[in-house]
């Protein structure tokens, strides 16, 4: 299968571990993501879109599952998340340590300045290798009559 | 760079290039998520949740890229969307021909029996690869006052 390929760097004030939020949307901080220089022409006509949908790597994310207490057993299948007590399946959760190591978050772009776009809202730690940009667009990306099962509650 | 791993296999109605819907949004189409039975104990507690965000491979998007006239240079990084007749940036469209071919829908989760989703709203050809599964929850993925460049009309 395909090797994934950093398109770019997310810097962000999360310089380590435990610093970054659980989940963006309690974020208003600001980052830069940089886009390399070889992918600029890619960004034209990104500056009409308000959100932007981040793919990115869990590069921290095999560290992570030495917390042994978070992975319940040796496939690391079920985890216990931090919002609850109760042990649950991998793919009903947003957790980091995943088969594919790909994480997702919607941010708000406020700027463009070349191969650099300020963005608020980031979770990711600095350092972040980017794999893709995609424009957030409501009627694609957006479901009504959501149920969020044992996350009721709880965000 | 990691290798992009597939847990499981997309099994949709459209078989070949060019049936499958260029956004899952008009799709009513009905599916199924084959995740590999190594992985199913990760299915845990999915019923709860009424839509997944699903990543993917685009694993025919290179076979795709030989319509020359979509991509109009070399690397890829303009595209002329089906929607538009004016070259935009490969990143602020979802064109499939992107540097990591992760592809990203939101469907709807109709039931679990075992390893088997049966989902709606599928725009994938059949036999994609998958390479995730996340819950949906409105407070991480839903954005408000968007706007949506190029897009707006179109859509």
């Amino acid at each position: 299968m395909r090797r994934l390929k950093p398109i770019g760097i997310i810097h962000t004030p999360y310089k380590k571990d435990g610093e970054a939020p659980h989940q963006a949307y309690k974020s208003k901080e600001v980052g830069e993501i940089e886009v390399f220089k070889e992918h600029e022409e890619g960004l034209k006509d990104i500056e009409g879109f308000s959100h932007l949908i981040i793919l990115y790597m869990f590069h921290k994310s095999v560290k992570r599952s030495v917390k042994k207490e978070h992975y319940l057993n040796s496939f690391g299948l079920l985890v216990k998340p931090y919002l609850d007590d109760t042990p649950r399946g991998l793919f009903a959760t947003r957790s980091p340590n995943r088969p594919n190591p790909i994480g997702l978050t919607i941010v708000e772009l406020l700027e463009r300045k070349g191969n650099i776009l300020k963005v608020r809202g980031i979770d990711m730690l600095d350092g972040t290798p980017l794999l893709d940009i995609k424009p957030y667009v409501p009627k694609f990306d957006q479901k009504n009559n959501v149920k969020i099962g044992w996350l009721e509650g709880k965000v």
